[in-house]
């Protein structure tokens, strides 16, 4: 079975909101294993909407309406999906009392156009709103099957997750499963090139490369008739690129982010760690605190923009400065040995760098960042190139300091377990 | 002139990235004044592509695709359009050696498949790429104007800024002024509500609200023969909200953010900065730093996470931390008075709160937040209720804090004058 999600709403196409639930829709189908080739955002108009309909009626079997289903006038997706289908609109008595007593409940008096809410195609399937007042609709033809949800996000996802999962159950038989392995520090392009042999064979499972700030991930998804069968079809596949990549890769798993992988390691190894920033500004810091219950092992952060904190919040030594400068693996080192001496944590990261778009030289370009990983005294400098706006360049300078510390702190409990 | 948007990728059909370009490039348009009918979104596929291009130039004269213009062979929408309107590819030279000039400054040789980025449909118009590596595209036939822009969002926003921006004003005849009235601290509802009675006559200027994390701007658009005219409807219109919102607002420059209006007055004021950050982990310094040469102004950070840190950095006392706790007003207040007397700066900003999603309890629940402000030893704590996930309560709490320091340093400069 093939699926296409139309969003509809004037907001949509003018930019106002993002379009989350055609996000949250086509990972609800993939995770259902049912194949989705379109999207399309319309407006909230009949005509344009009546075209859209026509379209996607005649290429894919199931088509997922969000949006359009409120009380104004503005809201027409029922009305046209109930006109194209050659329905009749009727009142559902349940929806009516549920609308009642939604408002009963909030001391609130419906107005008019609430009532039109209860109005449903004749024939249909209800589905409840347990989180607004507009219920959803499945309308079934010979060739189609019309599944209209309300257009916002907490009432789309609880309806669809309590209803519509279910009735999409009973209509497939395949199970899709995938997996994400995670790398960061390698370029898109040649991360491609070493999997270029596995990417031009595939079938089932398929394998994608997706590039994130300073990261590429590889996305290994199989289909089959349970997901016992799918998981065994990727499963070798990711041992495979486990096997390519090595230590480039920090995660295999989907809700793992790049700090979340480094925290888990601290954790499981009893370290603490502690932060020395001048170009991020405090961003590693920031990103580290993403991951809650952190503050067990992050103790403290410095962001030592100027020269004088660098002197005298880590105890940088002002000769280093004049005859390197801030942005030298010397001032680097310095940073993150004073940073241990200041914090007393097990592991430290520094980070002095240009981020631009000023300060460049031919000598230094803007993008030259050194970043500094110190475990327990052994101190390692990485010299990094970047290029792109401040913020990319930022951004691409916290990816290569977790990262580099994630490096040093596995190599640390290798030795450990050699000794 | 109507225009429409194809995002194409696979990713955007099995949900794995949130399609924020549609919505970047609809508010674009909007503001261009070029009216937008629909948005697609298509995978990696050369059919359902030429499909989706042979209805799209049907119906809309401007046709802006982003996505697949990448190095792997799964990036096809250069070819497919340059099979749809019947052009050759060929090697576009100034893009092959800017290709080659990115990867010799980041010190990495380029694969065969980079090449692939510099090839280009014959007669089209070629766009930079200042944050990565594949060039943008337009090209021309009788009935249509393609534009292809990457993927990547920060690409495809600075080129669209850049080089789109000017192509699609030289388009048409109207011109389009607007200028956008920002304001933080703010509900969107409650900015509407006191809007309500000139947004319901608008018609030419228009009058739009956009909430963003913490702040919401107001946006007063002017279609007109020339900009002079465009810019003279707008300006009783700002005025207006001027005077309605007063220093609610803290720019009516588009291209200001909240951290440069904050920079900006410090620097007209000559005063220098500093922070302290619990809750958000280095965010607030890092948000400060988005800001280039700032370095005159920020003189350093602390991210005192835990509570050693909090009394060994920032002096604060075990009394009160015991007798408060680390999110108090007392705890916010000792802090902000420790980082001056630490960094001798003009103003401190510190902010301790609780993020979650744990950590709560019945008298301080999650998103309870103080922030404090001292300029030159007069402290003021303000306590905020924030709600939704880790990232938004932490987000809004830099805003806030921005939006704080911006309120006492205006305060500070106003008695001064009066001295």
């Amino acid at each position: 079975m093939t699926a296409e999600i139309i969003c509809v709403g004037t907001e949509l196409l003018l930019g106002n909101i993002v379009n989350t639930n055609a996000a949250y829709l086509a990972q609800q189908l993939a995770a259902l294993g049912i194949t989705s080739y379109y999207q399309t955002v319309v407006g909230d108009n009949r005509e344009r909407l009546l075209d859209a309909l026509e379209l996607a009626a005649k290429r894919s079997e199931l088509i997922i309406l969000s949006g359009g289903l409120g009380p104004t006038r503005d809201d027409l997706t029922k009305e046209t999906v109930a006109e194209f289908c050659s329905k009749k609109l009727v009142t559902d008595e349940k929806s009516k009392k549920q609308i009642e007593a939604y408002f009963v409940a909030r001391g609130i008096k419906p107005t008019k156009n609430n009532w039109k809410q209860a109005m449903v195609p004749e024939g249909c399937k209800v589905l409840e709103n347990h989180n607004g007042t507009a219920p959803g609709i499945v309308v079934e033809t010979k060739k189609n099957k019309f599944v209209l949800l309300p257009g916002p996000p907490e009432e789309l996802r609880l309806m669809f997750e309590e209803s519509v999962v279910p009735y999409l159950k009973g209509l497939s038989s395949d199970v899709i499963f995938s997996q994400t392995v995670k790398t960061c520090g390698l370029a898109e392009s040649a991360v491609e090139d070493r999997l270029r042999d596995l990417i031009e064979g595939q079938t089932n499972p398929t394998i994608a490369t997706y590039a994130k700030t300073g990261e590429v991930h590889v996305r290994v998804t199989a289909k089959a008739e349970t997901p016992k069968e799918a998981q065994k079809l990727v499963k070798p596949v990711v041992k495979e690129l486990k096997s390519r990549f090595g230590n480039d890769i920090y995660s295999t798993d989907d809700g793992v982010t790049l700090e979340k992988a480094l925290a888990d390691l601290l954790e499981s190894a009893g370290l603490t760690i502690s932060c020395a920033e001048s170009c991020t500004g405090g961003l590693v810091s920031a990103t580290l605190i993403n991951v809650p219950g952190i503050s067990e092992l992050y103790k403290a952060g410095f962001v030592t923009y100027s020269n004088k904190a660098k002197r005298k919040l880590l105890g940088v030594k002002k000769g280093t400065l004049q005859k390197y400068g801030a942005v030298s693996s010397q001032t680097a080192e310095e940073m993150v040995r004073g940073l241990l001496a200041e914090t007393k944590t097990d592991v430290g990261i520094a980070v002095t760098g240009i981020a631009g778009p000023d300060g460049g030289t031919s000598e230094k370009p803007v993008g030259l960042v050194y970043i500094s990983c110190n475990v327990k005294g052994k101190i390692t400098v990485k010299e990094c190139h970047f290029q792109g706006t401040r913020e990319k360049i930022r951004n691409a300078s916290v990816a290569a300091a977790l990262m580099l510390a994630r490096r040093c702190v596995l190599e640390y409990l290798s030795k450990e377990i050699l000794k």
